[in-house]
C-alpha cells in the first residue's frame, strides 16, 4: 500500500473496526454495513457489544481481521488512548476519533506515539457534527450525518492518505466534508457549538422561577432562543469540560457583558440615575446586530441577499404544502422556513425565505393566489 | 352610553383616534381603516401625521371630532403624560395605550387621574405583541398582528365596557386576547421577552470576536439562539429601560449562574483540579432541561406530546411541498415544522413535528413515498 498509484486511488475498502457502540459509532457502523462493507464491533461492555450487532451495526470481531481502518467513537476523555493502542495493535491500519473536542486528544496522541515510537502518520481526527439530543447505540441510525458537516481535523503529521480515507469516510456517511485544523477547529466549536450551549440552558434554567402565566405569554423568541437546552446533560459535561479552556474567556467575557448591562439597567431603576445606561444598553443590542450579521446563510450568503415574508397559514393539513406547492409552480425556491403557531389559534405563521431576486414574483403570487399576507416580527 | 343593554352590546364604532404614529400606531390604525371605521391620525411631528395618512392609516383630525376610543401609541416613556392628556381632552372617550411595559405606565395614570380629576376607569393598557424589527410608519402594515398575542392589562380601575372595547380592538385586528395584570405582565416579557433578547444580544455580541473560520461551522443551534439579535436598538432601550426594575434581578441571577459555570470550566483547566466541577456543569445543563420543558407548545400542550423526524428533502423548488402534501394526504397534520439547511449542500433537513399519536402513520408515510430520514439532531 505504498505506490504512487494508489495513494491517488485509496478506497474505503474494510474492514472497518468501530470502537466504542454508542450513538456515534453505531451510527457509523450502520452507515457502513448498509453500504455492503465489512464492519467489526468492539465495546468495553460486550452486551453492547452483541446489542449494537443485533441492531445492524456490524459483526463481532474474529480472530485474524486485520482493519483496514478503526475508528475510535468512545467518550473524549479516552479517545487518545484508545486512538494509541488502536495504532499499536494494528500496524497497518489507519486510525481515526470522533470527539468533538480536537486539540488536545491530538497533541496526546503525537507525544504518545513519539514515546511509544508508533507511527502518527496513520491517525486523523473527525468531528461528524450531528445528534446530541438521545445517547446509546439503541438511538442510533445509519443516516444520521447525512446533510451534517464532517469536519476532518488532520494533525502536522497526518498523511495525505490518512487525509483522503476520513474525507472519504464522511462522503460515504452522506455528509459534507470540511477541513479545519485542531487548534481552529476547538476555538470555532467554542464559539458555536459550546458557549450558545451553556448560554441556552442558563436561560432556560432561569425559567424554573418563572411563573405559569408568564411562561403563557412564550413567543418564538423565546423557543428558539432556548430549543438546545434540551440536550443531555452527561454528554455535555464531557464535552464542556474537553474543551474549558477555550470556553472560560469566552464566557468571562460573556459574564463581564452581562454585569455591565445589569448595572447599567439597575442604576436606571435608580430614582435619579447617573446619565450613559441607556447608551451601555444600545451599545450591547448594536453589537448584537453585528455579530448575528456575521453568521453565514444558507448557500454561504449573508442575510443581506435574502427577505423573509410572513404568510397566514390555515392549521388544517395540507395548507402549508398548498403554499409551498403554489411556490414551487411559480419556480420559486423556499430557502428557509420557520413556522410560528400563536396562542391557540387555528392559524399559523409561516415566515418564508427567499432570494431577494425573488421576492417580487413571491409577493406577485401570494396576491395572485390569495394568501394573506402578516407584518414580519 | 349608560343603560345595562349597552354595556353588554359595546362596539368598536369610531372614530377612533391613533396618537403616535410609528410602526404599532399605523398598523392599527391601517387595520381599522381598512376595516371601515374612520380613523384620525395624530403625530407630534405633522409630516408623520401626513404620511401615516397617505400611507393609509386614517384621516387628518378635524375641529369636532368625537372619538369613540383614543389608542395611545407613542414610545413607552411618554406614554401616560399622552394618556392622561387624552382622559381630559375627550371625557367621553376610552382610552388605551400599547407599550410592552404596563406598571409603571398603570400607576402614573392612577395617580395622575387621581390628582386632576380624571376618570380612569375609561383606561385600559394593552400589549400587542408583534412586530419589533423594523421601525416607522413606513413599515407599518394591517395585518401586523394578525395571529399574534394581543394582552389586554387592565388596571384596579378599568370599567367592564373599557376592557370590553380593547377586548373588540384585538379581535378586529385580527389577534389572539389575553389578560394578565400590570404587575405579572411586566414580570412576564421580563421572563420570556426581555430577558432572552439580552442574552441573545450578548451571545451575538460576543460572535464580533470570533473569526471567519469559526463562525463557517455554525450550525442551526447557533442561528436559533441568536435569531432575535437583529432587532432595534434604539426601540430596545426604551423597552429595557421601562421595565429594568424586573429585569435586573433575573439578570443578575444569570449572572451568578454564569459565573459558577465559568469558574467550573477554569478549575477543570488546571493542571490537578478540585472534584465538584463536573457535578456543577451537570446540574445547569440539566436545569435548562427543566426550564424548557415548561416552555408551553403550539396548542398548550407539553413536548411530551410529540414526536419529531428529520427528512431529507431535495434543496430544489416543490419538494417540501410534496412532503407536507404527501402529509396531507395520509391527514396527518403537521405540529411544527423547522428548515435546516447544511454546509452548500444540494438537500435540506426537514425537522417534522407531529402529535405522537400520529408518529406511526408518518414513519408508514415516509417509507412507502420514499422519503429518506435522517438522525434528529
Amino acid at each position: 500500500m505504498s505506490t504512487e498509484a494508489e495513494r491517488e486511488t485509496i478506497a474505503l475498502e474494510g474492514p472497518i473496526l468501530v470502537i466504542g457502540a454508542g450513538l456515534i459509532g453505531g451510527s457509523i457502523g450502520m452507515a457502513l454495513a448498509h453500504a455492503g462493507l465489512d464492519v467489526l464491533v468492539r465495546d468495553s461492555s460486550p452486551g453492547t457489544t452483541l446489542l449494537a450487532c443485533e441492531l445492524g451495526a456490524g459483526r463481532q470481531e474474529e480472530g485474524g481481521d486485520s482493519p483496514q481502518l478503526v475508528v475510535v467513537a468512545t467518550p473524549p476523555d479516552v479517545s487518545a488512548r484508545i486512538v494509541l493502542e488502536a495504532l499499536e495493535e494494528f500496524p497497518e491500519a489507519y486510525v481515526l476519533d470522533v470527539a468533538s473536542v480536537k486539540q488536545h486528544i491530538a497533541e496526546e496522541i503525537l507525544a504518545g506515539a513519539r514515546a511509544r515510537g508508533l507511527d502518527s502518520s496513520r491517525y486523523v481526527g473527525t468531528h461528524p457534527m450531528a445528534g446530541r439530543e438521545v445517547a446509546g447505540v439503541v438511538a442510533a441510525r445509519g443516516d444520521l450525518f447525512r446533510g451534517r458537516a464532517f469536519v476532518v481535523v488532520p494533525t502536522p503529521a497526518t498523511s495525505p492518505r490518512s487525509y483522503a480515507l476520513a474525507k472519504l469516510l464522511g462522503i460515504e456517511l452522506g455528509a459534507a466534508v470540511v477541513e479545519i485544523d485542531p487548534d481552529a477547529h476547538d476555538e470555532a466549536v467554542a464559539y458555536v457549538s459550546h458557549v450558545p450551549q451553556i448560554v441556552a440552558s442558563l436561560l432556560a434554567g432561569r425559567l424554573t422561577s418563572a411563573s405559569e402565566a408568564a411562561l403563557g405569554l412564550s413567543g418564538q423568541g423565546l423557543r428558539d432562543t432556548t430549543r438546545i437546552a434540551a440536550s443531555d446533560p452527561r454528554l455535555w459535561v464531557e464535552i464542556l469540560s474537553a474543551n474549558a479552556g477555550r470556553i472560560a474567556p469566552i464566557l468571562r467575557a460573556l459574564g463581564d457583558d452581562l454585569a455591565e448591562l445589569t448595572q447599567a439597567l439597575e442604576v436606571l431603576n435608580e430614582p435619579d440615575p447617573q446619565p450613559g445606561s441607556r447608551a451601555r444598553i444600545a451599545r450591547a443590542i448594536a453589537s448584537g446586530n453585528d455579530g448575528v450579521a456575521r453568521i453565514p446563510g444558507k448557500h454561504g450568503g449573508g442575510a443581506e441577499n435574502f427577505c423573509k415574508l410572513t404568510v397566514l397559514v390555515p392549521d388544517e393539513p395540507g395548507e402549508l404544502a398548498r403554499l409551498l406547492g403554489d411556490m414551487g409552480e411559480e419556480q420559486i425556491n423556499l430557502e428557509d422556513l420557520r413556522l410560528e403557531h400563536s396562542l391557540g389559534q387555528r392559524v399559523g405563521l409561516a415566515h418564508v425565505s427567499v432570494m431577494r431576486a425573488d421576492e417580487q414574483r413571491l409577493t406577485a403570487m401570494l396576491e395572485k393566489r390569495g394568501w394573506a399576507r402578516a407584518g414580519t416580527e
